[in-house]
């Protein structure tokens, strides 16, 4: 479906990249539109301050080359000195996780533990078998800590939201609303980190916490790792682009028979691995090779 | 300095890939501010909506997912499905060139021919000699085209933006002004697409045509190189990450003794292509190996 967005909007390869990285911090990391927009627009802050530097502190001709009024140069030159003085005000992506998503598990463990042989649910009403009943729907990896209601799940999210708040610097406070509280709930459901339990037992709905602590598995940890891959060789090409001496860049192109082609991505990794052991010295020139093959979409 | 820049703000790999891709696009590529800006929204706006037919249409579930108002998302899904029914009207960086740095010079061949033997100068009040001075102050490999005065440059600049408006949308469409004149020549000069010359004969700047076609060379050229290889990359981990067959990605960490580091190189880059030839097969599945090597930043 991706790849049939792309054609119907017929985008060059900076927008691809964009796109691939809108999904991976939006769709599957989490982050939010908003602090998406405000990274990108971040990113393009610097290239302007960095273009402002090289044209020996020249405003207008910055202006000119980015179409940006010179008034609007200097905001974003003053932002930036700003941001480099006192550190950390820029609005980026600046943890590979929203901060709920990492925070949660030890919070809820913190304020809500469960003694052993204490009841998870403390709901009212309830006999000591359907308790039981409603404890033994958790997947076994659960961790040992209470099951809330809806007010204390909310509360607790608040306090996160709070504890994450004071780190940053007074003009990039949020407010805690209504909308925001759904966000956060629906991103702690859909991570799997918090399970929703529709018990028949009661008639509201419970929440328990379903991990130790945040840590993305399958398809997420590969994301993660993806989008550390794709930094990783952008800043090695980076270095190609500027001729540094010991870059190499390439691309092999060709075509493989099927029967043949488990075989020859076995031999590319096995190769890989021994021509970097055969040259690793202990002390030496710190490097790194990054590599990926797989299907030719366009030629 | 641009590594300067990323500390202070303490920045995740998300951010990075940004930064590059900002410096790519607008700095070295001339792309305007709010084209950049532009293009990222769109992308954010792509996968909000991917998310939503994920979600079976649900608009408030995709509202919480991306903490953005539902009446938002149901614009922006529209938006989305207008584009798609009939193409193109997206905002994205889809050239790969801002289209007055590839256009202008057929352009002003096209409206400013110079036949042979006839002189490229036709300012009033020079003599034979003078113009013949100017004339051979442009480098050899300047095309065989007028030398235009700051009136005519003008006029050229507006005609090309209003041949490329004609192009999009409506709604996308931007009026000349003098900002935007300013933007497109100092993009003009700066890529070395255009000369100015300030002659002491005349008392007021004229313009020479400097390459035949624009063909980005150099650094430039190796820019373009990159943001192809990233986007390409990009694509084959996502693959990766989806768990495709046929799909290998890798990362070798090693240090390597300063004196072997060439010949380490030139050993990756001989059994790579050695690599890729033994397996070749005509009419087989269509492969990409993607690799670079160089200096490890961070640990």
């Amino acid at each position: 479906m991706k790849n049939d967005l792309l054609r119907a909007v017929d985008s060059s390869p900076a927008d691809w990249i964009l796109l691939n990285l809108a999904l991976s911090t939006m769709k599957m990391g989490g982050h939010r539109y908003g602090a998406f927009l405000d990274a990108a627009t971040t990113a393009a802050k610097l290239a302007i301050y960095s273009t402002f530097v090289e044209q020996g502190n020249n405003i207008r001709k910055t202006g000119f080359l980015y179409h940006v009024e010179p008034k609007r140069v200097k905001a974003i030159v003053q932002e930036i000195q700003v941001a480099l003085a006192e550190g950390q005000s820029l609005k980026v992506l600046n943890s590979k996780e929203p901060y709920y998503l990492i925070a949660l598990p030890f919070l809820w463990q913190e304020h809500f533990p469960c003694a052993p042989g204490a009841a998870r649910v403390r709901l009212q009403g309830l006999t000591p078998g359907e308790r039981k009943t409603i404890e033994e729907s958790l997947p076994s990896s659960a961790p040992k800590a209470r099951i809330l209601d809806q007010v204390e799940f909310a509360e607790l999210m608040e306090l996160l939201h709070q504890m994450s708040q004071e780190e940053l610097p007074s003009s990039q406070r949020m407010p805690f609303s209504d909308a925001l509280m759904l966000h956060i709930k629906f991103r702690l459901l859909h991570s799997g980190t918090v399970i929703q339990i529709d018990s028949p037992l009661v008639d509201i709905p419970l929440y328990a916490l379903a991990s130790e602590s945040y840590s993305p598995k399958g398809e997420q940890e590969r994301v993660f790792a993806m989008i550390d891959d794709v930094a990783r060789f952008f800043s090695l090409l980076q270095a190609w682009v500027r001729e540094d001496e010991g870059v190499l860049r390439g691309v092999e192109v060709f075509d493989v028979a099927p029967q043949d082609r488990k075989v020859a991505l076995e031999e590319l990794d096995a190769m890989l691995r021994a021509w970097a052991d055969k040259y690793h010295q202990d002390g030496g020139l710190p490097m790194v090779l990054q590599f990926a093959a797989g299907r030719r979409e366009h030629d």
